[in-house]
This record gives structure tokens, C-alpha cells and sequence, in this order.
């Protein structure tokens, strides 16, 4: 099983694909990327692997096919032992899980409102997404280690870094707000864990181009707003 | 470690304990069940163990506490090996956390909003659950099995079943909505899935009573109303 060839259904700009990749990267797992072109105008080949949600990334292992990108990491530790992502000891595990889906629902889904959103539902989620990342903040102080999964990247890393350590800047700019000031002094955990996660190798081969990433998130606000505009002038 | 005690904080009423319990009973895994009086006012216990989230259920295994419901079902299942809830396989492993996440993101959420809310969010939320639920209906009967998991319980059933088998019919009498309609023809494998699932031992062990569940959801529905009511008119 582990011999057979990995392919991952990507598209450029996505934080989620991003995940994946780091995964396959940190466990050395050769794979081919394949990119949709257009996310408007989806390949046959993703909305046949994930009929359910459409969505990438998917991940093809011979003739299996696994969609959502937490699941497919685990599914990566799972099905290729070496270099584990998660710990052994079924605690350290739940843990991991636990900062996996905290980083998921309650930083990075209100950053999204935050960041393609307006007005008081911009101001609400900016403020849901700061004592977040305060909680994270304070985690990462009192696990005292390099990462929220300990001495490497792990789980929980792979759920947030990604989003936090290099989309974040890129859509802050193009939606005009600051969700992290430029005062240093503050999350300096949360600050100095992003910049540990930007310079692991496996995670700077996969980061997409900023300036790319710029005017791809800038075209997509510019819709969001319009689509929204459109609605309140109805 | 196995052989330390293990205890649930728990509240009457939350379909997120009853996952834990029936994790626990299906494992033989004995608990002492702590239920939180008023969840309006939590216990000094409850606040210690998840600081994070103040909800139950938190797990208490030794001087381990684990929150978030999926995340202590999976935690159950490697911490004692007996009796496993999840396949070995990572694929099928894949898949169960896979329809674990549908059920809860794509039916139990929208379903909430279905039935705590009015109006337009109502009706689209009802729209987006039946939806949903159709996929279910499709995944049952392509499987061709007793259970999302094969033929016992897993982490997927016990993800949806306790909401979908016995929470559902209770909250939809309190709202004056349906979800499901009389005719059994509508969904006929999720009807003798939610069958199955309330027929199982370990299941019934810890369901809660019917008609004081009706009054307790009652009571939460009338708060979410005045609540609603007084925010538009302001």
C-alpha cells in the first residue's frame, strides 16, 4: 500500500492544500501535484474523488481517494509510518487534536469572517479571532516548546501554521485591517511560532509566491464585497 | 494507565456527553458520571479541566482531562484497546473520521440553527440539514451496512446517531418544525440506521428520558426566542 503512487488534487492560494503538502513534505512521501485550474469550473477528476464537498484538497493513494485536510493528514501518518506527525501516547494525541480543531473553529474560521467580511461582522469575528489566538498565545507559553506538537511540526502546527504564519499578512493587506499590530510585544509566542514554522524546509519549499497570493486574494475580495453589496441594495 | 478511574462531566440533556457515554459502555469502560447542576452557573470542576471551552463533556482519566466530544471518543478508543470503535485500516480510519466531520458540520449544525432559530434562517437551515441528510441517506445505502462503521457502532455513528436517533424528534416537537416527515419512505436508511442505532444496549444504557428531555429543550427554546425577539426590536 505504501509503495503506490500519492497524488494531491490542489489548487493555488489554498491554505488547506498548503496542510498537505507539509504533511507528505515532513513525512518525505513523494507525490504529484495536481492543480485545478479554475475552482469555478472544477476538473472531473475532483468532483469524482469528492462528490460530497467538491472541494480541494484531495488526496489519491492508489485506488483510495480521501477528502478534508485534517483527515488526510492523519490518514498520511497513518498509512506511512516513518517520521509520525502525531505523538504515540494516546494523550499527546487527544491534545493535538484538540489544538487542531481550536486553531480550525476558532481562529482561523473567524480570521475568514474577519478578513472577507465588512462592517460589524468584520469587527465582531476580529475580535473572536484575537482572544483565540490569546488562548494559543498562552498555550504556547506554557508548553514552553518550539511547537504547539513539541520540538517539531505537528498536527496542531500543520492546522494553523500555514494560515498564521503567511496568509495571514497577505490577506490583512488586502482587506486593509490588522488582525496582529506591529508592536512585537504582542503574542510574541504565537510570533516566534509562526517564524519557526516558515523556516522549517518542508513548509518554505510549499508556501505559495506572496505577490501571487496578493492578487489572488485580492480578486476575491473584490467579489465577496460586490456579492454583498449586490445583496444589500436588493 | 487503563487501569486508572475514569470520570464524566457531563449535563442532562447534551447529546455531546451521550457520544462520550456510549463510547464508554460500547468499550466497557467503566465511568462515574458527574453531571454539572446548572450550566448557567459551572462548577469550579468543570472550569478547571476545560479551561478553554467551559463545556462539557470533559473526560477525567487519572490526572488527564480531555475536552470536545470527538476528541474524547477517539481518545477512549486508543487509550483502551479492547473492543475497538475505529477499523484499523487507515483508509476505513479515514473515512469514519470523514463522516464524522460531515455529521457534525453539514447535519448537526445546521440542524441546531433549524431548530433554535425562526424565520429565514430557519428555512435555509432546514434546507442545508435535509440536504445533508440525503447524502447520508446515499453514503447507507451505497455501504449496504448496519452502521456508517460496518456492522457495529463507530466514531461516525456516534458522531450523528444519538442527535439523529432520539434529540431530533424531541427538539423538533419543541420547535413545531420537521425535519423528518411521517413518511417513511423519505429516507428509509437513515430511519432503520436511527433504528439500529437506538436499539443497541450500550445505547439505550444512556438515553436520556424523553419527556423530561422535552421540557428541558423547551425551556432553552423559549430563552433563544426572547433573546431573538428582543434584539430585533431594539
Amino acid at each position: 500500500m505504501t509503495t503506490e503512487p500519492v497524488k494531491l488534487i490542489g489548487a493555488f492560494g489554498s491554505p488547506f492544500v498548503h496542510r498537505v503538502e507539509v504533511a507528505l513534505r515532513l513525512k518525505r512521501v513523494p507525490y504529484e501535484l495536481i492543480l485545478e485550474e479554475d475552482m469555478a469550473n472544477k476538473s472531473q477528476l475532483l468532483l469524482n474523488h469528492n462528490p460530497v464537498h467538491k472541494k480541494v484538497p484531495v488526496l489519491l493513494h492508489g485506488d483510495r481517494a480521501i477528502a478534508e485536510s485534517l483527515v488526510i493528514v492523519e490518514y498520511v501518518d497513518e498509512a506511512f509510518h516513518e517520521l509520525p506527525l502525531l505523538p504515540a501516547d494516546p494523550y499527546e494525541r487527544a491534545m493535538a487534536r484538540f489544538w487542531a480543531r481550536f486553531l480550525e473553529e476558532k481562529c482561523l474560521e473567524p480570521l475568514r469572517t474577519a478578513l472577507f467580511a465588512d462592517g460589524e461582522a468584520q469587527k465582531a469575528s476580529m475580535k473572536e479571532a484575537r482572544e483565540s489566538l490569546a488562548v494559543v498565545e498562552e498555550q504556547l507559553t506554557l508548553r514552553g516548546r518550539r511547537f504547539l506538537g513539541g520540538d517539531a511540526i505537528g498536527l496542531a502546527d500543520i492546522a494553523g501554521g500555514g494560515m498564521l504564519a503567511h496568509w495571514l499578512g497577505v490577506v490583512e493587506e488586502v482587506a486593509g485591517v490588522r488582525v496582529l499590530s506591529d508592536d512585537e510585544e504582542e503574542y510574541p509566542a504565537l510570533r516566534r511560532w509562526a517564524a519557526e514554522y516558515r523556516s522549517c524546509e518542508a513548509v518554505k519549499e510549499c508556501l505559495p509566491d506572496r505577490g501571487r497570493l496578493l492578487s489572488y486574494f485580492a480578486a476575491i475580495r473584490e467579489k465577496c464585497v460586490s456579492v454583498a453589496n449586490s445583496m444589500v441594495r436588493r
